[in-house]
């Protein structure tokens, strides 16, 4: 797919926002029912809207990498939180900063340098080289979570302004208190109805937000990416005031799930189903209690969204910058019986992608998309925006400028892939599988959900009779054809990963016609 | 598969010879009925012989690059002659330097390295650094098929031996004399039956043996591993005396061809037969005026090996190094109607692979083997003989150690594969594919050969009624579980490529369970 020449003005900055751990439908503008997104909205209605889009892993780290590298998780490989991101992988600043661009970080990457890596190629790096933060410049890296630690930028701020204890971040930011006065704390989810004892304006997302705006407002002249990467909502489930009390369980979506589902269910599905998170959420009691919270969280980003790009307005920006507003996944929430994240429902692997580009066509703006969209798309785009040469060797994503700018009736994928590796969870212990043998490929083509699983059969969902995905029909005999074309295309798909990462296409040259008459080599001469 | 502790004794040293372009049926223990390969076939007898090996890819880059590497072209990434080995793949050197070996190189490698990733990660190397020469010590590196250059040390050793020209190489070492006396180029195979100008003691292969044997004498003590790679038989095929005039047409084996083969060909095939070697050595009168030089070449280099072996013994390391006698891929001399290498025929995939274990059972010395074994195995075996610990979440052969110490009867892999890249090759334009769409796969299994082509149909060869593989059964109706079962290996075989390259397996660990409460994370808590 090609842009037209006259639309390809490359744009001069981008605002790449993403929250954690988001699902899409919990945004208005994607169909919330009552959830104030005014701000997100807003973008979706300046820019475009994907339906359809996926992470490429719905795991925070591999999401993220793929985020970074334009690169599934196949093929950059780090299949896990912090798993370290091979120094071969090369991530969204090693593209742009040669084209004059500063490619800045406010928040959460999850990402882990290679450092035996580097070790073993005989590399000495500073210890703020790029290869160290994921290709970012660090403005402030805050990984959230836990306790960032005394030295962290955000616990001295927190000190500063006046929570004076060794680990404010857990008496304060994720601690509230109850009726008696005493602290309850976020990481039990009976306690999310409680305001956090920080004050609102010293929270995470503020604190996030008021990084980025510094950022944005000391910008003069240089082309920036600033990754603004908030860490909610995401657990643990605990907002300030006014957030924590803003909305109540009749604002909630129902929980989409059924009783059949928990009969005699898909073996890796079972071993979630038995998961802790799971256990909890599958309780209507919990999932009532903490969807307000989450959806206070998110209201709460919306707002600081508005100051952020605000500040872009103000500092003259706002026409020369290029948004992406999404998610690294979703939240399952308790629905399908589960908490948090990893599988393929689309609670928790579609994500919310919105982006506004200030060299759309105008009727582009405030249009939806419905083909199929993955991770692995936000840095083909950003390098597309930038016109950064020779990129499709290592890059898989494909540009989602022609969306915006003219030029989509092009051919486009098939479906969406995303890939889950549950070594590291107790799901592998449950099924006794060995670790490298614990890999899942989701296939999301127009009508099917399609998933292939390591050692087990796939799962199947109607999309589009069953659009709540209740019921796995894999095992329909009438389904085979199904079965075998999404099998197909993952076949293809796999052979089609990029692992010839040192020579661009431009330089795969006949070589037999070209280089080695060069050096006197002649083949094959009677 | 695991072999005994009591027979897990490491070896001291690796002699690994390989040769360019060896068929493995031009040795006389793998069945040649006259030529003469004493040396090779003494290997043999006292080690193990592998009758069903194969290279990882019938080219000699990414041949090279997958024994160094222990992994498949897929995975590492080269796929064609000097294409960089991205730094995120660990080599040779890499897994035995820090064991403390000294890991040396006379010879060939064909190796380039990532010069732009040591840049992007922001590494300065030394010259001679290991990363610049596929993890190895260069003692010699000598790349040959062409003019090494005036400051290469055997240009400097041919003049120092009289040979008092700007280019000795191809004035003396591949040109011979016609009988009046007038230059005679190598590169024009009419010539092939002329002596080489140069004295055989001065020829390639003496040096490079001269070069191995001096490195065999210096060692005391420090455990190593010698690469020790001739050039030869590769083409081009000249050789001095008394070998060019050792064999003659009536001692080739006979073409393995037939005229059905060239009715209506498979595309890929179809196009390599377009090439100009193929059009030249599908001439009679030319494959047999070379085939004489071609084993020439061979009896040569098995001559010279008996002076390494001899080296070996004399210096008293002979009983505590484990020798690997090998090549990079075959040579089709005019078999099917081609030159060169590349597909997948036996002349061309099939390399000769023979293991000489210190540490052998007695039952095995002499014994042959009919598993399946790739170019992958190499590393594997020598990472096994040296107890490299965590090796397996990068490297993707198997040891052959069982084989010379026992513990073979545990499963061995279905099939061997192989792999093709024509992007490079003139078939790429006479089939007007895109460059990144040139993909081939051998599977090998006992009784057939499968091969999936990248946009044509699957080729299928019996190799139990048709070893000679004359006929090509793909489209027989009867065959079509055989297609899928092969197509469903490849489709497994693609899925468990090694991509995660920074985390060892011992490392993963169920992080629920065990990480991240170290950080004080409590997840789905009620």
């Amino acid at each position: 797919m090609t842009r037209p020449e006259s639309t390809a003005a490359p744009v001069r900055n981008v605002l790449f926002i993403m929250c954690d751990q988001l699902r899409a439908d919990y945004l208005g503008c994607y169909g919330h029912p009552s959830i104030r997104t005014p701000n997100i909205d807003a973008l979706a209605s300046q820019g475009v809207r994907f339906t359809r889009a996926y992470c490429s892993a719905p795991t925070c780290g591999p999401s993220r990498m793929s985020f970074y590298t334009g690169r599934s998780m196949t093929s950059h490989g780090a299949i896990w939180n912090f798993m370290p991101l091979s120094i071969g992988q090369p991530t969204i600043g090693d593209w742009l900063r040669p084209r004059g661009v500063e490619v800045a970080l406010a928040g959460k990457t999850h990402f882990a340098p290679d450092l035996d890596g580097l070790q073993r190629v005989g590399a000495q790096v500073p210890p703020e080289a790029p290869v160290l933060e994921g290709g970012f410049l660090v403005v402030d890296r805050y990984e959230g979570h836990a306790n960032p630690g005394p030295g962290h930028p955000y616990t001295k701020y927190l000190r500063a302004a006046g929570y004076d204890v060794a680990d404010p971040w857990s008496d304060f930011v994720i601690a509230g208190e109850d009726e008696a006065g005493r602290p309850a704390s976020g990481w039990e989810m009976r306690n999310a109805h409680y305001a956090a004892r920080v004050d609102e304006r010293h929270s995470e997302t503020a604190y996030t937000t008021d990084v980025a705006i510094d950022f944005i407002r000391r910008q003069q002249g240089r082309p920036w990416l600033l990754h603004v990467s908030y860490i909610k909502p995401h657990w643990p489930y605990i907002a300030p005031s006014p957030y924590h009390a803003m909305y109540g369980p009749e604002d909630c979506l129902p929980a989409c799930r059924d009783e059949a589902e928990r009969d005699d269910p898909h073996p890796v599905y079972g071993a979630y189903l038995r998961h802790g998170e799971s256990s909890a959420f599958s309780q209507e009691k919990v999932a009532s209690h903490v969807k307000p919270t989450y959806m206070g969280l998110v209201t709460q980003i919306d707002d600081h969204l508005g100051r952020l790009l605000e500040a872009l307005r103000a500092t003259g920006q706002y026409e020369d910058t290029l948004i992406v507003f999404t998610s690294d996944h979703g939240d399952y929430l308790g629905d399908h019986w589960l908490g948090d994240k990893d599988l393929f429902h689309d609670p928790s692997a579609r994500i919310p992608f919105i982006m506004v580009d200030p060299r759309a066509r105008p009727d582009t703006r405030g249009s939806t998309v419905d083909r199929p969209v993955e991770s692995i798309d936000f840095l083909a785009t950003v390098a597309d925006a930038f016109d950064v040469p020779h990129t499709d060797h290592v890059i898989e994503g494909m540009s989602l400028l022609p969306f915006s700018r003219g030029g989509a009736g092009a051919p486009w994928r098939f479906a969406a892939v995303s890939e889950l590796d549950y070594a590291f969870r107790e799901a592998r212990v449950l099924l006794g599988r060995d670790a490298r043998r614990c890999r899942g490929y989701m296939v999301r083509s127009d009508r099917w959900k399609y998933i292939y699983w390591e050692g087990f059969a796939p799962q199947l969902f109607d999309m589009q009779e069953d659009p709540m995905e209740l019921r796995d029909v894999a095992s329909n005999p009438g389904h085979a054809g199904v079965l075998a074309l999404h099998k197909e295309y993952l076949f293809d798909w796999l052979r089609h990963r990029k692992t010839s990462l040192t020579v661009p296409s431009s330089r795969i040259v006949v070589s037999r016609d070209t280089i080695e008459p060069a050096h006197g080599i002649r083949i094959g001469v009677w």
